[in-house]
């Protein structure tokens, strides 16, 4: 018995990280085009290009579909009410991105506190200007979001010196990383005091505009915004006009919205803020790292066995056992 | 008894860190003119402008010095043959840079492995342009120097998930922060297999031009440098022929010869390399760090104990109890 599962091929193609399998047998899809013929007998559909919409578009193809695998750890672009509400099983690509996501997050930080965009601009200019810059250590960070890549975020920021709170769904006390978690009612009093805010927020109707300009006013103007999970979260206009009033000090985005951001959009020129183009889980070697996890949910699947990173398609992540 | 204290005063002016006293007078000295005639009474020096030469210019007027204190870590400013071979006490602010310096550091290792400059230029020219980028995170790291600003490095280094070893004076095995630490003759050998190579080296005799042409040649070209210690233990023009023949993946210099680096130096355009200026151990709040430091020693030094921070005037700078 031989299963077959579709693979929508991403950009770069992917099929040399799949190892083959006597009893598998994979068909690979242009997410440009229909599905072959025998695409409708796939059981499984591994999506490497979750922008496409594919399987929403093409639903009604994959007639015998039980499960899908999301080659990312967000998944509002696969989602859609017929899969939600079907029984077919949706995993993420959750725990692959996390260290990458974390040393990335960790390096805007810095990259802010230690002013590097005037150093490079200095540097262009070939002019040698000392100046004094903060430090990380003795400061604190309100994490938004407190999902595994927010935890391994908070465990660095720990060890650069920093405190660390958390905000998630549920408050709890005496997290060994993100020390007390309050609900996101609380989320505008926990910024009064914040010098930086982390966001790791998945797209969920829940998370849209949390950030919003009443919280993004309660910061102090030294405080600084970091969001890396996704731009739906965060009212961008209003931190743009904090940036611009000089009521925050600076702010890093490589999730936003529209992506990618047009080349005549504002944005780019907000002073003091950085813009990444949505590229700080993209380490060398996560194609690698999202086959791995694959196969092992593959094996799995063959088994019988629960998947890991199953998605809880009401919430729109996969939970962690403590949220 | 009233201890008369020489200040020889920074850029800018720190007087104001320094608490008052009754029973310690300051003289404060003003780096472009010669001492007041009663500065030939102090017992005690604190440097601030440790660029003047102060010391060697003025040394005869300072006829009952006992005491000097060097408001930096490296010391090779301050220390000249007289005062080496005097029964002067030289110290200096060795731990007062030590987080700062070492987040600057960890900064940049990120900002180089993250593409950041590329990132940048990029946000400058509107462009969204995504790419895969390293992890610190599985990595190794060669500290030379091990001193405690390259501890501070190495424990950081370490929590982002990198193996760490270190280069010092005297070989030893199974440090805390450095692992096994080899000695500067075997520092070509560890070079082989570095991915990173972070220089936190104070400028002595010993160090000049450590990390030469044939120690850069031993790099792979997916390697990267660091230099925040001393521009003098790097031989910058073989850094730089490896950058521009692509033989390094990149470098950044926070120290470098001469400084400040001229506005006509090729150096500012040498490609993967990151230029600061020497800024790395400038936190907000250095002054009234080192002040305090200062105010502890003062103590010590009036109530007669041994002073903290005390530089082996022989080897240059003050060496940790392991090394």
């Amino acid at each position: 018995m031989t299963l077959l599962v579709g693979v929508v091929e991403g950009d770069p193609p992917s099929r040399d990280v799949l190892a083959s399998r006597p009893d598998v047998r994979y068909v690979f899809i242009d997410p440009g085009s229909p599905p072959p013929a025998e695409a409708a007998a796939a059981e499984a559909l591994l999506i490497w290009n979750v922008r496409s919409g594919y399987l929403r578009d093409h639903w009604r193809d994959f007639t015998r579909l039980r499960w899908v695998h999301a080659g990312t750890a967000g998944v509002e672009r696969v989602l859609f009410p017929e899969l939600a509400t079907s029984d077919v099983v949706l995993t993420n690509s959750r725990y692959v991105f996390d260290e990458a996501l974390a040393e990335y997050t960790i390096g805007l930080m810095l990259a802010l506190t230690k002013d590097l965009q005037t150093t490079l601009r200095h540097q262009s200019e070939h002019r040698w200007v000392q100046r004094e810059t903060e430090t990380l250590s003795g400061k604190n960070v309100v994490m938004v979001g407190v999902g595994p890549i927010a935890r391994r975020t908070a465990q660095i920021a720990r060890a650069l010196g920093m405190s660390v709170r958390g905000i998630g769904r549920t408050a709890r006390r005496g997290d060994p990383d993100f020390g007390d978690i309050v609900a996101a009612g609380a989320l505008r009093a926990a910024f009064v005091d914040a010098d930086y805010v982390v966001m790791v927020l998945p797209s969920t109707p829940e998370t849209a505009g949390l950030v919003d300009a009443r919280a993004i006013a309660e910061l102090r103007p030294t405080a600084r915004l970091i969001n890396v999970g996704r731009g739906s979260t965060l009212d961008q206009g209003a931190l743009c006009a904090a940036l611009r009033d000089g009521r925050l000090a600076g702010a890093a985005l490589d999730v936003m919205t529209p992506e990618p951001l047009p080349a005549d959009s504002p944005l780019w020129e907000v002073p003091n803020l950085i813009i990444s183009p949505h590229m700080s889980g993209d380490h060398a070697g996560w194609q690698r790292d999202i086959a791995e996890l694959f196969t092992r949910n593959l094996e799995r699947f063959l088994q019988g066995e629960p998947l890991l990173n199953v998605v809880d398609k009401t919430l729109g992540y996969a939970p962690s056992e403590h949220v």
